[in-house]
């Protein structure tokens, strides 16, 4: 059956087992079903997933192998990543939700394999929730190491400060800034070139805070101390500069929000699980000359 | 003579000889052009062009060179690419129609061989072309890879199922992301920071169709499975949601018809092949305060 | 104590010491606290820092470490670079001038180590000062390699043509494309995903001529050649097609001239400086329904 | 089944089968359960053996990763080892000749893929016949480059111009030296530290000749355009600087014939396939005080 | 105080402390003094060592990165190696007593980071100790690549199965090869160039033994089942082929006892230990004319 | 015409030139005709020559990128070698006459470019006097650095602290070893293999001192403070444990003069230099039975 027209495994997990050993069986019997069907990336295969004995080996090693530079060997990060992950077993679950969210929400992602080594955008965070927790120990000249490598390597730019949530999707990736002081919740998917800026030279809190639940579409940029309610949506393009009630759509540049500002339009669905990017086009049309 | 000031070479070649063997020549006199006047890049244009006896395997080289990682070999990539472009003759057709292009449109092209060295873009069109050929033989895990590796390598982001035309100029090309069921025409040129992109969660055909000879101007957002006509142009900073009718233009976010809806302006020229950015800005003016 | 927390540094330096000499004393200084304090990255700080007699000799081997490849050695990189530098000293006086920029101008730069090593503008700008030597010395193709070293690794695309002045900040940088014509006035600040691009197919001036102590934010796209005046600001995500008088702010996509066409309001602080990204929401909400 | 007790498979291959796609088969299905029995190793079976379709690409492979430099690339290398064994098919059957005498002569050797992977010997001799083909077609340079690339990585220095025959075995290898005007026969056993040398600084036919079958004993010097005949053997230490008879035994320094110069001793077993080093202890410990 | 100069430190140490952390403490003071006075190794060494909260990660870190190769890599050699370490324990106490035994024998060894960072047969018995360990777990696919690698990367050829005391010393080490029955005890020293060789094809146990504090000299080849007693001495370049019996001393090619076969000299002091390699000259100067 | 028949240069060059000058232009003129004549070593030829502006450059390129490892980066090996070539000229004119001595001495040599590439005998010992220089200046943790590259790179193990004339020539080279008390004069020629060792344990002056002109032949072990006396030879696989006085001929194991003791024959020429190994054969052969 070709790798693609897989279902989507039933989720949850059976209730005996845990969401992170499920999600690892399931990368493995794709490893071991893609070695076996492609002899030319079976090499691969093996190196990145089949030959470890748990994800965080697995992540660990992939990771360590994206970010060494001829200045910060493999094996250096390796070791690092490795016992952050085992020393701060919530990175790991934080990992697993955001596994099952890209498997979830983008029709693209074939495989739980697949975002685990190809995602930047699944990449790029992980190895924030590694260098935010050097970060929170003032290991911090080591966290902006890995920021810089991420920034480097993967195009995507996440101050190891900002606090994210779990289930976090950030599709394609590139160009996504997010500042020092960002604060992102639970079950939030964001598209590339996303910018969650600060408003200036002045330090303190400065940057975005982002409900759970919401979705912020491509190339959006977000400056300031500002709230975007718990599953709101923002449209692509938009320039944000004002809060955005909860579960209402704000787009353009200047961003408005869909309905008025004085009575919003509601949507029920969570955008940021739903995915949904464009319903607001029949209302928003309105605008359109 | 200084490089930058070569003329453009006549084109088309004389007729007995191919595009193919004629750009070959021609990125190889200019090698060794460069070659000569420069012994610090000497042994760099002898690596990457003048020791290879066909385009193919320069090509096949560099791409190699480039993408390979510590868990991808620059040989196995080397072997991959060779076989694919010797299967697939249109494959490297379509890449000689590319570099032909850039070298026609682009004023800052200032050789064949320029564009095969160092356009980003250039380089993830034609892995792209390849990686496309491997998704068609249901070799998905190693065309996603080879996606993966793109989208780390040059910030290129291009589902390998995409169908791509002939004579495609991605320019600057940093950003660019192209959705699984997008589909564009020939002689299209696009910028960078251009997306696109798809609706949301569903799967099926979600991504825009791109006419013939269309030019999309930089960090122009287009999402869902929507037309952009023939000769059409998008401007720079758009974003488009509905269809644009052949040789019009769309400006905005949202994106409006420079004309009206109703009665739009229609353009002589093909904008994909012209590259005229701004030439709608008397127009467009009017709705500048 | 905490590194984030140090104080800004006095500046200017006392009168005995040059900006050069006392930039890279502390440059020293921060280093060896930093590896002191954290053995998992001294070894990155004496390679790249302390082992260096000179901050050209580490620029240097900082550069040509990121930036080589298997075709393009590090060694020979580092032969050029270190050539350059001690060959055309207002290059690294400039190099100076931008870390200053940096650790005045961006809250989350907490060092001016932090900047050399970590900051993708700052190395990027280096790379095209660097480029833009060789450039006029009609070393053209390998100023062009150069040029596409830089767009790969740092996703950052500056022409080596473009003239730039001193103390400039390319705050996060990643999607900059700054076109062969541009030219940049001295103190300006970018953000990411900024354009200054060309109007199309036709060679010659074409590229937007930026002023003294301009600010431009994040994916802010200006196409042609136009003039930004001194002290000008343009606001995030704004499609900018015309002149903006000096010290006036243009934002949106169009971009219109806060209070309006005919008497645009006028600041009085230089934002390129000042980094006030967000001071004119209040007037222009007046556009946000 | 422990691999080190697998029997020897019967040889020869049944008729219908080539020695080499039968020795390909083994080396694949050894490299299959090696794979699978070992995960830790199962990467580098297939990227070396099991990802190739056919010997000549695996070899070429792994030649080109263990000898590429930072000067001389993999691909390059890859490319000129299987140019020259797609064109010199003798060169390939030869190797399978001496893979099968590994396999046959050295108890230490528990499998085709062993040897194939892991014999220095085995792997140098093999680079010295492709570079014996270049320079016979006058790459004279091309071949003492790979010549110079074998002495450094594998300790081995045999000069491209001699010529040896097939079913050779260099057990362990390291140090092994052998003239430009050497000559070896088939089926040749010798160990590590041998040397087959010249007499001094004139050029011209100035190195050993030796027969097939022959024994050579570790750490022997043989020295000038000497004859060791068909069948003899050399004994571990000795200098020889005269002939040795055919079915001989040369031992000591200066080596002298077992049995005396006049009427030496005749075995009747051919030393270079029964690797008998010592059957001659008994004769020779008369000199043993 | 030159580094060479250092006494050599007490020996055992304070009886609080374990062999193995008093080494470490010193191996680290070692390293902290060198980086202080020389910046141009400070990274090497907080890399190799400093960085390093114990000696089995700094000897697994270092090991990896030698031996690693593109298709090995050091991220899982390090793991492999680090396990190992850490489940037996008695490995690493060997590696100690290796370290002392350098420290004490070798005058040119200036510490023990010298032998832990520089000395090719330490690091060449450290890993034949690993590849021990996974042969006797049948692992031997794992343990014969390692093999392999040492041979390549060190020039050192000791088969996984051999066994191998503690306090060894292979002082230079370049060409030893010791073969699958060999076995060794505690306290020898053995020189470069030494073979402790098989007899022939026949497998089996046919490969010396070597008892408790002998020393072997540089280019000895000694070949066969054959027993070299406790506190024997075998001269530089001597072929033994028969038994030495305990605290003699064998010479010469073949080898002969000095004193006579019948009535040989014996010595009172440990030659493995004491290294004394010339004090028979004069008794065996009798045989020079 | 073919390379190798190239006739040798008549030496020395014309007064008005320097013998480096002389050399370097020489080895410039052989590098470019074999880049031109061979496009796959092209590359390799002008990054490790042709680009290069000086011998000192060019050796310190090759040197750097042979070395370097992980740990050890090219860059920093490279600066170290250009100073210290740079501020030692007198290291760099014996590089030249190494090169001028291995084209006169060795008839495999077919160039001097052939030598600076390629014999890991001349590579060995330029980086060993870059070592001597650095352990005069008492950093010797460093100079024991690159001793262990060059002995695990090279095989080729020569301690920092010996002394090594002008015009020396290691044929072959690997598993050389030299210890640190030895003392080499000019126009000495050794072959592989050869040992120059100590007595033991005890430190002090304890290692070889070699006369002027002398040739020392494939693995010969000289132990001990002795002197070979200028213009003397060893044969090969000698064991030489007493003085050898000028002019005669050692050989044998425990090593004897050619002509007894007491009245040795003395030849005319300077061995070292005419490179004749074997013509004592005719008087030795006396003693082979």
């Amino acid at each position: 059956m070709p790798c693609s027209t897989l279902p989507i495994p039933t989720f949850p997990p059976p209730e005996s087992e845990s969401d992170e050993s499920w999600v690892w069986n399931q990368i493995k019997a794709e490893a071991h079903r893609d070695a076996e069907s492609e002899p030319a990336l079976a090499s691969y295969l093996y190196s990145t997933i089949i030959s470890h004995p748990s994800l965080a080996r697995s992540l660990s090693f992939h990771l360590a192998n994206k970010l060494c530079s001829s200045t910060l060997l493999s094996t250096s990060l390796y070791d690092l990543f490795l016992n952050t992950l085992s020393t701060f077993p919530t990175v790991l679950s934080a990992s697993v939700a955001d596994l099952i969210a890209a498997r979830h929400r983008d029709p693209a992602c074939v495989g739980f394999s697949h975002c685990l080594l190809n995602f930047k955008g699944f990449l790029a965070v992980q190895t924030q929730r590694i260098a935010h927790v050097l970060w929170s120990q003032s290991r911090r000249p080591l966290a902006l190491a890995l920021h810089s490598r991420v920034a480097d390597v993967l195009s995507v730019d996440i101050h190891p400060a900002a606090r994210i949530g779990k289930g976090i999707l950030l599709d394609h990736a590139t160009g996504v800034v997010i500042g020092e002081t960002a604060v992102i919740g639970n079950n939030v998917s964001i598209l590339h070139h996303v910018t969650l800026g600060g408003t200036g030279k002045a330090g303190g809190d400065r940057h975005p805070k982002i409900g759970d639940g919401v979705l912020i579409g491509a190339g959006a940029t977000i400056l300031g101390n500002i709230r975007i309610g718990a599953g709101a949506k923002v449209g692509a393009g938009s320039v944000v500069l004002i809060d955005v009630p909860p579960r209402t759509t704000a787009v353009g540049n200047p961003a408005r929000l869909i309905g008025g500002k004085e009575k919003p339009s509601v949507h029920e669905d969570v955008p940021g699980e739903s995915m949904d990017h464009t319903s607001f086009i029949s209302e928003w049309s309105d605008y359109i000359i």
